[in-house]
C-alpha cells in the first residue's frame, strides 16, 4: 500500500489535469486499487490564462496558484506536481510559499530526454509563447547538451496558439493537423526528438496517427517522476 | 466562469476517478479554461474493497470514505459526486455524515436511461457482485418501470468480476470480450438498453468496438449530473 499522498495543482487546463491522472494511474505498477498512488486533485480552471500574465500583462495567477497549494497542504500531501508547463514560470514564487516540494516539469522532460536515450543535440521544442519566451526549456536543456529548436513567430501564431486554444475548448481532434505540421517541421529541421512543452499539446497530437520520430510528453514524463516520488 | 467547486470521492477504483475527470471536462460546455468546472479530486485508492467488504466480511470501508469526505468539506466542496457505483452501498451513512449532498449515482443513470429514451421494460444490468446484490440498481429502477436482468452467478464469477479486476491492474484491453460478451448476451436476452452499474465496466468496453445497442454509462451519467449542479 502506497502511503505518499501525491498533490496535483490542475485545472490548467482541466484536461492535461485529467489526463495527467489517468496516465499516472496506467503507468504505476499495480495490480489492485490499493497498490495505486493516493492523489488529490486541486483542478481550479479559473487560475487566470498563464501566457495572457506573462506576455501581455493579464492577471496574476499566482494568487491561485497559491490558493490551491494551501488546498494541497491542508489536504496531506507530501509533494505537488504541476501538469502545465506555463505554470512554472512561476515556480520559484511557488517553492518559496511551501515547505512541499514541487516536482519540476521540466526536470521530469530532461529525465524523459535520458530514458528515451534522445543524445546530446538539436531537439524540437513547442510551448505556449510564454514557456519559450521565458526559455524555461532552453536553459535547463541546453546545459545539458540539448539545444532547443523552436518553432518560429508565424508558426506559433498561426499554428500553436490556436490548436491549444482548441484543446481547451474541448475541440481535441481539430488540434491534431496543426500540431503535427509544426512537429514534422522541427524534425524536418535536424531535431531528432520533440518536447511537447505544454500539457495540451500531447492531448492534441493523441488524437490522430503517432509521429514517427521519439517524442517527450510532459504529461507522462511528470506522471513517471511522480509515479517515482510515490514508490521511493 | 463557474463558481461552485465540486468534490469527486474517487481512487475506487482511481482509473475510474480519473476517466470522470477527463469525461467532466470533455462534456462540459465550454470555450476556455476558465468555463470549466473547479473540482476536488480525492483519489484514495486505500479504500478498503467495497465488494469484499459486503459480501465476504472484509475491511469496513466507511471510515476511510469518511475521511475523504471531510477532506473535501474542508476544501470548500458544494456538492459530492462518487464515482463508484459499490460505494453506493454506502450512500446513507455517507449522507448522514455530512451535510453536503451526494449526487447519486443510482440517480444518474436513471437520468441518463430517459435521456436516451428508453422506453419501460427489460434492461440489462451489469455490476459488482455486491452492487447486484445489494439491488441498489433495482430497488430504483423497477419501480420507475424498469426490469433489471442481470449476469448468472456463472457469468459473474467467470467473466465479469475478472474483468473488473483487470481494470484495476491496467490490464484494460484484456477485460473488453469477456465484458462485451455478458453485454451481448443481455441484450440477446431481450436487454433494450445494458446498465453498466460499475464504472471500470465502462473503461473496459471502450477498448474495443462499439456495442449495437443502447449503453448507459456511469462515468458518463455522473458526470452530466455534475455538470448540471454546477452550471445550475
Amino acid at each position: 500500500m502506497v502511503e505518499k499522498l501525491l498533490g496535483v495543482l490542475g485545472g490548467m487546463g482541466p484536461l492535461a489535469s485529467a489526463q495527467f491522472m489517468v496516465r499516472l494511474t496506467l503507468l504505476t505498477p499495480a495490480e489492485q486499487d490499493q497498490e495505486h498512488i493516493p492523489t488529490v486533485l486541486w483542478s481550479d480552471p479559473r487560475v487566470p490564462p498563464r501566457t495572457a500574465a506573462r506576455l501581455a500583462g493579464g492577471a496574476d495567477p499566482l494568487p491561485a496558484m497559491l490558493r490551491g497549494i494551501r488546498g494541497l497542504e491542508a489536504a496531506g500531501c507530501g509533494a505537488i506536481a504541476i501538469p502545465c508547463n506555463t505554470a512554472h514560470g512561476w515556480y520559484g514564487s511557488m517553492r518559496d510559499a511551501t515547505s512541499l516540494p514541487i516536482l519540476h516539469i521540466v526536470d521530469a522532460a530532461a529525465a524523459d530526454l535520458a530514458r528515451q536515450g534522445v543524445a546530446p543535440g538539436r531537439i524540437g521544442l513547442m510551448g505556449t509563447a510564454a514557456t519559450l519566451a521565458m526559455r524555461l526549456y532552453q536553459n535547463k536543456l541546453e546545459g545539458a547538451g540539448w539545444d532547443c529548436l523552436v518553432p518560429d513567430e508565424a508558426e506559433m501564431r498561426r499554428l500553436v496558439t490556436p490548436a491549444i486554444d482548441l484543446v481547451k475548448a474541448n475541440r481535441v481532434a481539430e488540434a491534431y493537423p496543426p500540431l503535427a505540421e509544426v512537429a514534422r517541421g522541427l524534425a524536418a529541421r535536424g531535431a531528432r526528438a520533440v518536447v511537447l512543452g505544454c500539457t495540451e499539446i500531447p492531448l492534441g497530437l493523441a488524437a490522430g496517427p503517432a509521429l514517427p520520430f521519439p517524442i517527450i510528453d510532459t504529461i507522462d514524463a511528470l506522471a513517471r517522476t511522480s509515479i517515482a516520488w510515490a514508490l521511493d
